[in-house]
């Protein structure tokens, strides 16, 4: 069974792409709303919460363990340690993150190697993206604050938004990126007024795509239950992850 | 000594004014920067993570707890249960808290007794001001990215922020209010901006000034040094605080 985890709602943009490749698969969803966010937090902090969400996770028969966090990825792809600490949690000694199958599809997709990377300050911090495109030009910008406005539900207010996305997006247009990561599981609910600012030229990568692509193989994909749960307020979690997924869910609260 | 605490660096737009109101003052002040953002969190969460904070203030040395936090202090002014259980970790017994001075000012400012409400979900949710302004019409609007915006430094890029602030504030403006709280110790940092949209006609009241006024007798103005303290990284807040006060400040890391 798949254990999928982020610090709130934005892991469900990949739980949107998983269950479109594997609908039958089971699952468990694990979002830390009582610490929420994770991307303006020290590299200590994040490993402790992984160490602690992931611990969670296994205890309820997760096998096959999945960073749905964009800023805990990029941590554990740029710190080869902390990633044998957490993947050494589960039986295959290994997890999946974001940060891999997106830079595969990024160095895939540009066709002028220059590279925009949208991302919390943890994400950008960590180097990451800037490691894993050696040899490409990489634009990586810091808005952690897209992070709020995803969560608030601002999507649906284009004209208020647009101004700041604009504003955020300045070094791509500079730069001449042809190809941005959306990195950050929160970004894809913007997507629209990205793709609007940055115009059809610019090609746009949702890492939730990616990791979905990458998970999709049979024996990952086994039929079983798809159970969530939050570290706060379970019941806000359920009502918004309903109305995102499009079902009623219900979602049970831990303490990590 | 004066304890102060806040999930962040917001406090320290209190700690201005009492630097203001009383220069030599000792105090310290913790920033909870580990777990900020409050204002998203459940009240189990946040009676909890104010205990903490208050336990920790009062192993320092402090004896006069203030709650700087916008989102604890509507908290404990709602929920009498939870504010006796914080005041008596003290030995007078009782603490100072931001919406008491501040439910005051409004009361005392307001002509058409129409007070808008401007704060964090949490705050809102609390009730804590629709219940000390009973007897007025109060507009409460909750808008917790703003703590995003003003946190990452977007009080600078006015052009950008105003189509945001202005969506935010449209209750406001239908109802005709004369008076707004800035109901989160954040946003003081854009008042230039909020101010610019509501025009001269609407007053603004900031909490930080009507704590400071309160807390300004002799007795809790004792000198002493001023310490700073943070639950993650430390160097950060200390480096954003020093630009804030105008002066070099270092800060501790705290585990709570």
């Amino acid at each position: 069974m798949l254990g999928i985890f982020d610090s709130g709602l934005g892991g469900l943009t990949v739980v949107r792409h998983i269950e479109r490749t594997m609908p039958a698969a089971g699952y468990l969803y694990l979002g830390d709303t009582a610490r929420l966010p994770y991307g303006t937090k020290s590299p200590e902090t994040i490993e402790r919460y992984a160490v602690q969400a992931l611990r969670f996770l296994r205890s309820q028969g997760a096998k096959t363990p999945v960073v749905a966090c964009h800023t805990v990825s990029s941590f554990l792809y740029a710190n080869p340690n902390a990633y044998r600490r957490c993947a050494q949690l589960f039986r295959r000694n290994d997890l999946f993150e974001v940060v891999t199958p997106t830079i595969r599809a990024a160095r895939n997709t540009t066709k002028n190697r220059r590279i925009g990377i949208l991302g919390t300050t943890a994400t950008v911090q960590s180097g990451a993206y800037q490691r894993g495109l050696r040899g490409y030009r990489a634009v990586p910008v810091a808005a952690s604050v897209l992070v709020a406005l995803a969560e608030e539900g601002w999507a649906k207010r284009g004209r208020a938004v647009k101004p700041i996305l604009r504003e955020i997006m300045r070094p791509f247009r500079r730069e001449r990126v042809d190809t941005v990561i959306l990195a950050c599981t929160h970004f894809p609910i913007l997507t629209r007024h990205i793709r609007d600012i940055l115009g059809s030229s610019v090609r746009v990568i949702d890492p939730g795509a990616e990791i979905a692509a990458a998970l999709g193989s049979p024996d990952l994909a086994r039929r079983g239950p798809k159970r969530f749960f939050a570290t706060d307020i379970p019941e806000d979690f359920a009502e918004r992850a309903s109305r995102f997924l499009g079902r009623s869910i219900r979602a049970k609260a831990v303490n990590l």
